[in-house]
């Protein structure tokens, strides 16, 4: 609950703990107990209560009086975001037709603190893909939208993030060093595209490149993502990556055009 | 702000107050600023600012210093429900699937109050498809989804909503008596499946069908969407009637598959 964190005289702690119980629930969770809310966001039983309960009078929460779960109405705190954003309408098509070129999963993505947040996507495979949906997150440094979206950052902001990630190994394959990602962030740069060979998940192989705005500024990332076994290296840099390329030039263009104010 | 509403002992109004600060924010008016929040919401610019600054705190709003926008982290409210539900995951392909037979774009909805709310989709047409995403609602009086998971509803949940629903005109077609209504949704009751033609928007035809869970209770709708110069009511009842009613039957098959306990 963010006890160690200095907060300014304005801080309203009941809007923090209120969205806490909101994220007590998930895809492993979906039905909580009261005491269940308890223990995840740290509140003692009284307070949990309270905030479920207003909750539920304010329709983002259903209960059969023991149980408690989310109802559809969450979505519309998220849905706030996304359709004030014009990337994921202006990028569906794009990673459609991409899709059809390549035969395999395309996604668009922003980064958001230390991780990277899909905001687009377009889902071919029914194995692998079942289980990332618009608001799934990952950590960028193991990922190749990741990748594209850190080496985007200014120098100052990289080192901000260089300094305070923690470079869990996710697969054999994951960077686990500061060094050694900041030289991988520097070649993908360079090449101006990132692959990312089982970083995240082993048999996950995926390519990304940048979506620039009008003043050169990285905003997004785009990726296809592949099995390892469908697909060689070799295959996704020579025949992949150039389509990948010319979709990110087709979506600036079409970002470019766009008169609303935010991507 | 609910002012009207008596609520009990328990209730956290900074709760409420921050989540509308939250909802402020639109399509139409992605970045605020202060006195643009504190106008939205009812609050004063002096609570308006706390609502504000705690939600820059916890990463859901960035700001310039002057004007306020919601960023990527607010998905993950809406997130916590999606990834709950199975209901989305196990659609998709189904979607995909009756779109290729049939050309057109097809969904998936809850009923959410007096709302059908959008929880899976797949879109292809580029004209009127954009701005319909997960999360998009629309009043059910007026759609083929809506008719169909009204037609669900227990007599008792039935009457509630007819007798405090507000049916407007959004089109010339659009069904306006409580009467007419009722006779609708017995026929589409007994027909099992919703045919609406230009209801909810000039030029929009659409039929939808119910997926049921293991004991019959309709738990969602899908429906195949077009645009009124595309195809005619007959080709939709002869040709994709059956399309969608097969779909949903596929869907329902594994949905009472899945081990997980909401859809």
């Amino acid at each position: 609950m963010g006890e160690s964190v200095e907060r300014g005289a304005y801080y309203v702690q009941s809007l923090e703990r209120g969205l806490a119980v909101v994220r007590a629930f998930s895809a492993d969770t979906p039905a909580l107990t009261l005491t269940d809310v308890a223990k995840a966001t740290g509140l003692t039983r009284a307070a949990a209560r309270r905030f479920l309960l207003t909750l539920v009078d304010l329709g983002y929460v259903r209960t059969d009086g023991k149980l408690f779960s989310l109802t559809a109405r969450v979505l519309e705190l998220g849905y706030a975001f996304l359709s004030s954003m014009s990337l994921p309408e202006i990028a569906q098509p794009h990673l459609e037709r991409l899709s059809g070129e390549v035969g395999e999963s395309t996604s668009a993505s922003v980064l958001d603190g230390a991780d990277v947040v899909y905001v687009a996507r377009f889902a071919v495979s029914r194995i692998m893909a079942v289980s990332i949906t618009v608001g799934t997150r990952f950590p960028a440094y193991a990922t190749s939208m990741g990748h594209v979206l850190l080496a985007g950052l200014s120098a100052g902001e990289l080192e901000r993030y260089l300094g305070s990630v923690r470079l869990e190994p996710l697969t054999s394959h994951t960077i686990t060093s500061v060094e050694r990602l900041r030289d991988e962030l520097d070649g993908v740069r360079a090449q101006g595209w990132a692959l990312v060979d089982q970083e995240l998940e082993e048999g996950l192989r995926s390519v990304a490149a940048p979506v620039r705005d009008r003043s050169g500024r990285v905003v997004a990332a785009v990726n296809v993502s592949t099995h390892a076994s469908r697909t060689t290296v070799d295959r996704m840099r020579e025949e992949t990556v150039p389509r990948l390329l010319a979709t990110c030039a087709a979506i600036e263009q079409d970002l470019a055009a766009d008169p609303r104010p935010r991507v």
